[in-house]
């Protein structure tokens, strides 16, 4: 289950009471926001909005962990060391070069009376919210972590807000599998939100984990057609069913490289577009052009992609007379992580190539 | 009038036959849009779905006229002898450093008896798709222009396609003031397909040029509420309408820094907010998580500042938990010029700080 706040909540709090944004945490700059701060008071008593959470693994950011392992030569006492001396002196695993975080799981332990997340003690959840935000104390020195990879098992605790999002790791689904989804659950939401009865879609990147997951959202939605773009012959064989002995998850796919806008149009269109909605799932960047010119006009371009730039997709758009709306794909949407976990337990195709992105 | 294509064109066309978006013109390298090319062909003979203009002038990108000046040291020879150049070399004004061209005006010249922007021999334009994917040839070794400045008057031709945009310039309007409401008119024409009757309008930035026409169209759309942020008295007063004999621009004036999402938005919150609409018309870097955060949850950011970061606004919604539509500034809606200038006509207030920013 995920779970959220309702849309009443607001940032200001008076002086003394809980923020739902955790201003009440911050210890240093005063006045800015949990993930702006330098440091956090992780403080193990909580506020009565607050939840308290058994820490057991930190998944740290991969551009973190990488900075960390090139700066100590991939020494693991090094690195050890030195994220903890991170979350000791932040209150928070944020990395001070990187400035990005990563995420947990752990265990539901003390549940304020007035929080809103409606988590009870006992439940093994995941933090959706960055741990850049996230109040955190390391108390076992992260003796069981190697520090050869971003998976760091420890013990500690971690502190959500009022306004924080967490969800439930579900019983029926290894753990690993469940993060992957839940990595990249905003795009299958707001994808579900955009795509209407009848539309044609086109997923950039439909082989990927948001991607697929986008692909079997559309199709959900109604989509007439869906169309997946990927790169290569073998990203083309990943996205058909290997067993295919179950509806596929695209009508159709086209191979083309999406930062050649001409070729990937001239190739959508052949196969049945061009789109009412497409979806940008690739981490690639100069796919903005490619996206706006794959659309019809009056159509959508939703961009989940982090290498999308915001002047080459409003300059693009432009630049084309493309007549197009131009979603920031939003990594929160109420309900998101149940919405793509239930796809992935509905849909064969989904779950083979999550499992088998997953044990690569 | 803007004029602009049907909703059916699409980007390919048969080989030999002219594309809509200028494939044809494109020399080098092969393929690829005319924005992207290196090279374009600028023959004066139209296809049937082109248009010939005779130029008059030309507004160079700011940042491209600040880097020939710097890179020339401010010789007004120089200056030329390099502009000169590249559109001889390149077909186009597109600085190859900074990337960036501008705009033209002109008289229409010639018209192709297929071309569906509506235009007229004689009728005075300007475009409003960028100088760097305009086939352009200057015939008077720009002899009239001192150097000095980005205004260029010139003669010489330029070749606008079918999926052009070109807006004929008013005759009841200076062209300084048409062109100064042209440059920005995307920005009300979207917040007037966004916001509806009784919503509660944030507009950051709502003393600029932008800002108050976005706010102009948020009141015509029938918004409770416009509440106008700035960062300074002296934008305020700006803001302010000095004859006070009509109605007011905005409803509340908000001085603050929108880069502060905390103190942004209990400001805001304060004057009548959360927004249903925030619209981003400042061009500062950072003010992504104060407009989230000003907004409503299930409410509608709408970002027209090129300083806007696109991953900023993903994973600050995300950090926030706000569950907001973020939409990327399109610069063209059809109509938008036209709707622009109504507005600007109907809206004294409006009309007023556009005559004293146009004479800064």
């Amino acid at each position: 289950m995920t779970t959220s706040l309702p849309a009443s909540a607001q940032p200001a709090s008076p002086r003394g009471l809980p923020s739902p944004l955790g201003l009440h945490r911050v210890l240093d700059p005063p006045g800015v926001l949990p993930q702006a701060a330098w440091r956090l008071d992780p403080s193990p008593a909580i506020a009565p909005d607050e939840i308290r959470v058994r820490v057991g693994r930190l998944n740290l950011d991969a551009a973190s962990y990488r900075q960390l392992r090139e700066t100590y030569a991939g020494d693991p006492g090094k690195i050890r060391a030195a994220v903890l001396d991170i979350i000791a002196t932040r209150g928070k695993m944020q990395n001070p070069v990187t400035g990005s975080g990563g995420m947990l799981t752990g265990t539901v332990e003390e549940v304020g009376p007035r929080s809103p997340l409606g988590l009870k003690p006992g439940q093994r959840i995941a933090t959706l919210v960055s741990l850049t935000l996230t109040p955190l104390v390391i108390t076992d020195a992260l003796a069981r972590w190697d520090g050869l990879s971003e998976q760091v098992p420890c013990e500690g605790h971690a502190i959500l807000f009022a306004r924080s999002i967490a969800a439930v790791l579900p019983e029926d689904l290894p753990v690993p599998l469940s993060l992957a989804v839940m990595d990249v659950c905003g795009a299958p939401a707001l994808t579900s939100r955009v795509v209407t009865e009848g539309a044609v879609v086109v997923v950039i990147g439909a082989a990927g984990k948001s991607g697929s997951l986008s692909a079997a959202a559309a199709r959900k939605a109604g989509a007439a057609k869906v169309i997946g773009v990927v790169p290569t012959q073998a990203e083309a064989e990943l996205l058909r069913d290997p067993t295919a002995t179950q509806d596929p998850l695209v009508d159709e796919i086209v191979i083309a490289d999406a930062r050649e806008p001409v070729g990937l149009a001239a190739k959508v269109e052949q196969a049945g577009g061009p789109a009412d909605v497409t979806v940008v799932c690739v981490d690639a960047a100069g796919c903005e052009g490619g996206a706006i010119l794959s659309t019809a006009q009056g159509g959508t371009v939703i961009f989940f992609s982090m290498a999308t730039s915001f002047s080459a997709a409003a300059l693009g758009a432009e630049g084309l007379a493309a007549d197009v709306t131009m979603l920031v794909g939003n990594g929160y949407v109420p309900g998101h992580a149940e919405f793509a976990l239930d796809l992935l337990r509905t849909t064969p195709a989904v779950r083979s190539l999550f499992e088998r992105r997953v044990q690569e």
